[in-house]
């Protein structure tokens, strides 16, 4: 951390400041410069309030140099870290599919899709039973029933299931999901990811709308820290000014998460966009790229999804995808592997 | 609604689709350009998916032309909502400073900081008991014993006590709260807007990070429709690509909500700025602006609180904020009244 | 293009602006319902100022629903657009490198770099004469004497050059220069934009850092009613809240250009992201999303590079990631052709 | 500056580095922490590029930690620099209108709106002769005639005018002009800023549509590192998420701006949310956060303005904010003084 100091701040102030930073256990590097006098922190600052120091008389700016994850941070643990599941991984060279509907709607529907995406090339399971929506008058999901609908198309295939979770109320019912999914809205809900840290299942962390890469890790820091480390990232779009789209994908968030991150990181093109045209293009990029995996809505009917429609791709259309980006991530050295 | 057809669609195509509109009990207007063919449907379109919609492969785009909220709509509610509590009103022409520290402390600090806010014309006493951190390893607030500390000053001073929940789970605990604060991270949390809509208290809304206004309408129908209509809208800032300030307070949401909405508007320059010398000029121009109160963190020692610091102002500085605020008031023909 | 009218408007002032729309060459449909009135006009609105409609006293809102550009829109020129020079082609599945330094700065240099890339796989060969820098006191650019240089570069390899020009005074000396590229910064230059709609060599247009892609396709059209339909569109990552990255790429914008419009689009991957180890996964992934081209920074000497430094890439690198995106580039049925 | 090392750097690489540093005259500290070093540099590092060294090899990341502008910069100018013509003064208390239409279009419109903005207080004519339009097919402003009908207003009423420049070929028509404007899309416009450098006249200049306040200092110092120093920045909105306005006006960049520089800083409040009615409350808003002055379009018949017509207010609507702005002015203890 390094503290900008005003300019003419008294000796004294100085001193007081260094001597207050000392007793936190830092080391003080004082650079004097002709025009401002800048303190340069050595140690642990992590537990340093960057707001208290900043909101200092004698303090005109605070820059923190080293990042304020641990856990989550490439430094700390250089290599990948692998999620494995029911003979399944992700991470370090390993990618997978996730597939399956918006919503789940009906046992036909739910085992329907999962027969055929299974047959295509995915792995898991994935189905909204709580579903976030913006207007109070539309369709919320199955909920519960959502998630016995998503039990029996697991059984009939032995695809793991990924569901997301709204309220730390509804966890209970998650215990027989394999993957519980953190939806962007609820990224900085902090009493659910410490709730979640101490769970024994891998958790899918999707990046809010306005959230920085920072930001994400410091979200799977929380979990990390209450124990749960089997974290996978996932893109979904940020929100900009271009209406376009949706959303914006940020196709570099891969490479730069890559670098600052051991976790997997996966794409979901069909949040995205927001438009279903987009998503073999989308994934195509994304693995490309090079993520660990594919979060992708396939609907047997699209135009009768019963929310988020545009989104979603038929298996069909999946079959064809799942087949050119096993391609592309042969050229990348990597292989969708058990 | 208005659907814009895709070049060259049949015209059986289309028959089906108007079809189906009206058996939704809507009227359909086809409009027919050369280049393409636009349906204009009349009705209530509120229950009606326009991703659904504009999924289905004859449609090239889907266009709102009312909006989606209902009971938040100044359209459909001419005159302004005004929130009563303790005999103190917001909203409708009355202005109200709601004021306290970010963090609750020791009783020393809230009862302190009431007493010299309540002093200065705050009627509103804020404080944070449950605080979200971006951070697992800062400081996470008092929870439970902050909002004992809370009626400790309530006690004392009299004064309407509001405060932060974060979690459906904690809603017992706000038992005694007066104004339930919902913060911008949890503005689109839709299982806690759903239990906030079967409370009898008022509830102050914080826009999120990266909301529209019309999805801080959203998330108050929300509410309203489950039966809670007492609502306080609260812009903050927002977050852009300037990194100057912590986020942009958007002060046009002012104007904007009084037209789009009958709810009151507050505006809180304390988290907007994240800085604290540009309290005083924001809090002038959110009244001059039309704004229906001021949300301000206010400390004793802003050097020393264990958050947030460099937003707060002390006391004596809110003193002569309130003072020249009020003197704006007067000049937009409002007061501060009981 | 559609009008909302505003609740309880008289019938004379509806009938005063539907007959000055009719005046205007429109047939207007009226549509209305319960809460409002929606005016539907047909015809060719592309001259109807929709502020001056929506600055009208009787009027809620206006709403376009044709696109604002014709001859860049690709329902009006269905088939792709292929610019052809020196032989090679961009666009209509043929795909280019375009390679070469950030700035242009000695014979040896440019010549070197130009070489290399040449046999790396690059038909196009960049280099910045005039350079947009934020600081007035960074390095300019060697200006008319970069220009000679890139010729003889030209004279050596074969190549065709693309240089960005910035002003309108400058453009004499860009005569010999075969594409000329417009800035991200000079996207809305429209004086710039009219002059090059009057000459006959294809023109590099890259969106702003802020611009809508319907923004980039009006800037198109500005060229294009000049008389120059050979526009390359180039999307080189856009202004967010992001602070990881320098820009955000909207890999997006591929598949949504190439349904809007019939131009050619290229991904500049460089500076995107401001960084180089991130050239080589953000072109595998233009590439897999459809691009018709990258522009990528390359230096013989990537430390000692006189601006942007860490966004380029040495000739091997650039090599092994031209081998890889035509790996994908097969993948997806598309092939680097003469 | 600080320069963040690369873990596991060799003592040589180091070396070198520091090395090369000292011969560039800086002095430099070398921070060694447990997990990283961090070189602190001290003496004038305006020079230097971040990319270069952020390019290096053995280099993580460079971080600022001065800013790059410095003849803009209040640290080393502290009083306000007061622009003053014809009598009046803009900046340093001193508060001005300038006012008058979008575009101009006749000698009665241009005449007539003089007159009365003047009468209502309103020292400074605005007008736009040439006019920056999206597209191609819109009315593109009088050009050198609209100045000339500019030249008739002042000769009429005395008052300094205001117009916008697009390109350096027109500076000759603006050689009557008093303060010459440089719109939003131009702030960046480097070759532009050059030339205006050269000139002795006042230059009002507009922040960018995605431009930090940092960038806007620095197209500032672009002016005044070419010897005219007489500068008024305006802030006249960013390009954000938000939909409802068309832009967010940035309001925190007035009080932002008189921290970070010494210059004056006037409101656009016409521009910033594109909506007649928002004039008012923005204005105000400007006015309480400490602007030295607002830009205001106002037009006698606001239906038939050729451009920007929502925008606008009329002359009687301005006087009446005039008025309320100059009562705001006084609690703030400021004036409009000659």
């Amino acid at each position: 951390m390094v503290i900008v100091m005003k300019k003419g701040v008294s000796e004294s102030g100085m001193d007081n400041l260094i001597g207050w930073l000392e007793k936190q256990g830092l080391r003080v590097n004082v650079n004097r410069g002709e025009f401002q006098t800048v303190l340069g922190l050595i140690g642990d600052t992590q537990g340093l309030s960057m707001d208290l120091i900043s909101g200092m008389a004698i303090v005109e700016r605070v820059q923190r140099i080293s990042e304020p994850y641990k856990k989550a941070n490439r430094k700390f643990h250089g290599e990948d870290t692998v999620v494995e599941l029911g003979g399944y991984r992700i991470g370090g060279g390993h990618f997978q599919f996730i597939a399956g509907p918006c919503s789940v709607e009906s046992p036909e529907q739910i085992c329907g899709i999962a027969q055929r995406v299974q047959g295509a090339g995915a792995n898991f399971l994935r189905g909204g039973a709580f579903k976030p929506r913006t207007s109070p008058y539309a369709f919320q999901g199955l909920r519960g029933e959502g998630i016995e609908l998503l039990l029996r198309a697991k059984e009939l295939t032995g695809m793991p299931i990924v569901s997301e979770v709204m309220n730390t109320e509804h966890l209970p019912l998650f215990e027989p999901v394999d993957i519980i999914q953190v939806g962007a809205r609820n990224m900085q809900n902090f009493e659910l990811l410490k709730e979640l840290g101490r769970l024994e299942k891998p958790i899918l962390l999707k990046r809010g709308l306005a959230n920085t890469l920072e930001e994400l890790l410091m979200s799977a820091e929380y979990i990390m820290s209450g124990g749960n480390e089997r974290i996978i990232l996932c893109e979904r779009g940020i929100r900009t000014f271009e209406t376009a789209t949706r959303n914006t994908l940020d196709i570099s968030a891969v490479p730069m998460l890559k670098r600052m991150t051991h976790l997997p990181v996966v794409i979901d093109p069909s949040h995205a966009a927001g438009i279903a045209q987009l998503v073999y293009p989308l994934s195509m990029a994304a693995a490309a790229a090079g993520a660990d995996g594919l979060m992708i809505e396939v609907h047997n009917d699209p135009a009768h999804a019963l929310c988020d429609g545009p989104q979603s791709i038929t298996p069909e259309e999946f079959a064809q995808l799942a087949g050119d980006v096993l391609r592309v991530l042969e050229i990348t050295g990597r292989g969708k592997t058990k």
